[in-house]
């Protein structure tokens, strides 16, 4: 794998209900199957409750704690205050060091390159006609856009295209 | 508050049942009403589960992604694999960067300066007797220690001690 400077990032965009998370589920376990060691990011609009209560942790936080991190020698977590929306940019340079890709999901006005999941169903026009940097669409039908069209199936090709294009020396 | 290079860490040390959390409970909003913005630590010594079931995050991670953030405007977490059980320092230098201070729970091995919570009825020695850098013991009961003793209570007194030796300038 290449050891650039800065982990490179690929967001996944697509209408609400495209899935989006269904194709991750399929290409990190490729990706980590060629050895790529694969981080991800999910973008909440209306904030999350990752803790549980009653843990000592959400007690931390609940007593005021604005940062509060879980440490084990086989996981970490962490769980901290902010008072703006990071971009992929921050989030990589603060937080993740040691991986070897990025995949984002839900960044779709961030400046990343980006892979469009498309199913026409949805009655939406793809996204890649109006957003930029959009290198591939995994549509469920042809679709005449002036990118890489792929299957939603085909997530080998996919592999191969992010491995040509990020991870390669 | 006081702003040096690195963030100061105090870790809050006792036997199991001591009240430990229950300290941090009232030492951190104590801490933050004086503008002092507070990180905490835990230690598992066991793993944990921080993630839920069915959620996206938790999806990503069962995909085998190493490391998912998920992030909004208001809050940011992180979940990501270690391979090693990581020091005091090592999680301020990677993961906490904008605290005034870090309060630890359950790193009593660690060279960190240590506030002991002590409870008669658990029936234990004072850990301060066998452990070093123990700078004060909250106890239910007078201890001859060669350390300051304070009532469990007395979570104004261990504020002004912390703030006196870490957050002045």
């Amino acid at each position: 794998m290449k050891k650039s400077a800065k982990v490179p990032i690929v967001s996944i965009i697509g209408w609400s209900g495209s899935g989006k998370t269904t194709l991750l589920e399929k290409l990190i376990p490729e990706l980590a199957g060629r050895g790529c060691r694969v981080a991800t990011v999910k973008h909440y609009s209306h904030g999350f409750d990752m803790d549980r209560e009653g843990k000592d942790t959400w007690r931390h936080r609940k007593a005021g704690a604005a940062c509060t991190v879980l440490s084990s020698a086989g996981q970490l977590a962490l769980v901290r205050d902010m008072d703006h929306d990071a971009s992929l940019d921050e989030i990589r340079d603060r937080f993740i060091h040691d991986a070897d890709i990025i995949l984002s999901e839900g960044f779709k006005r961030d400046s990343a390159p980006k892979i469009e999941v498309f199913r026409e169903a949805l009655g939406e026009e793809p996204l890649c006609r109006t957003i930029d940097d959009v290198m591939a669409v995994m549509s469920d039908v042809p679709l005449g856009v002036g990118c890489i069209c792929l299957g939603l199936d085909e997530v080998g090709k996919l592999a191969d295209l992010i491995e040509e294009n990020f991870l390669k020396t």
